[in-house]
């Protein structure tokens, strides 16, 4: 019988959530603590269409989600974000954007994990940490 | 002349980015520096279907532009988001959330605001601050 | 048998630690969830010498310890620091400084409180949050 | 003439600082946009003498002056912390801790810089991040 997918499996939690399907993410890579998404650039992300930038809260959105399933990765089982934090570093305008998660502390209580974005050439966006609420 | 109505006016201007459109905010009360407004509860803002709770991106994304908001409400102009962070008290599972900002320190050069979440009830869901680079 | 004076109880919890007897904190105001203490400048809390301005660490240790005594006037024991966010408004050059701190949500696993420091002249120098693992 | 050696030029910037000398802060190594500091284990710096461990604002202050520095290593200049974020991992209870800086962003308004704190078994103890205003 065939092993799963890691990849396949972790778009099938993705897509689980109503606003994650909205922000169509894609599961790109999934290692053991590790997670790589990635979101394609969509008009219903601008914040502001005279700069033509993408909203600080579809940032904060993959900077959360990612450190979670981060934490997922490591077959823990974290059931909500405590807080978040999130630096934004250059306006993103179009292209696909990729989300690259991994812990930085895996704990029985809590666990803390962080997400650095780079956009479609490779430079980085925005980047910040969840810490997570452990099962 | 009759005076602009500024709920009005903050209406129009959250009306200009297409992401808040989509998340339907509502402006419901402005002051100088201080800023208040709702969104209902969609579908779409799910996070987890088991839970029904609302996404923590969704709750980071009214703490950025609320806190972006009330700055432009002093008549300062704040030109993008340096960091935001969010503390997350309670999951939302339905009806309409509001968002009360206001400005914890206007600079020059960076301002800093906050915002405090309430549902429904009038209790506390969420809340957090961000830090706003001058025009 | 008389009442203890809650002042004085939390000025003892606070000088059970060498590095809080070190800062010379003096607990001003107890209540439920409330707490107000207070430090006078040292000449030992300058961080750069030419603009006589105090450390930033320094007042981080500010808002990490009102924070988690603020926590533990409510009767709850915290145990750690989960994390700390402090947002620096203006430099402090002299005279004694005063923190307010109080609760934002007091909960069973993890609670967070915020904190407001103030100059002599009572404008505010920072302020910020901590996170609090609770027993 | 010989260069300069830039560990040395560094402990000389730290020593600059009244509450930098009293944590007897060492420069251990400085690249650019990178910077490594310690600091050895001293009574003074006890939270909590029951569990003998070290106070949650000693660790920020690394954090805050580590990303400052890093930040000078670059050439460029920064003049105050706009804010700082720590996550607190483990108690430290003896030995030295390293604090490793790094630049996350470099930039002409504010930058961000990020510090990983180990103790002397090299576990991670505690991690975070400043945003400085830059001159």
């Amino acid at each position: 019988m065939a092993e799963e997918d890691p990849v396949a499996t972790f778009q099938s939690y993705l897509d689980i959530s109503p606003f994650q399907r909205w922000l169509a993410i894609k599961a790109e890579e999934v290692g053991e603590g590790h997670l790589v998404t990635s979101i394609e650039w969509k008009e219903e992300f601008v914040s502001n269409p005279h700069t033509n930038s993408m909203h600080g809260g579809i940032l904060a959105s993959l900077i959360d989600l990612g450190g979670l399933y981060a934490v997922l990765s490591t077959k823990s089982v974290a059931t909500a974000t405590v807080d978040l934090r999130v630096d934004y570093h250059r306006p993103v305008s179009s292209g696909r954007i990729r989300a690259t998660s991994s812990i930085v502390k895996l704990g029985s209580k809590v666990s803390t994990a962080e997400t650095r974005i780079t956009n479609a050439e490779g430079k980085l966006v925005a980047s910040g940490r969840g810490v997570y609420l452990m099962a």
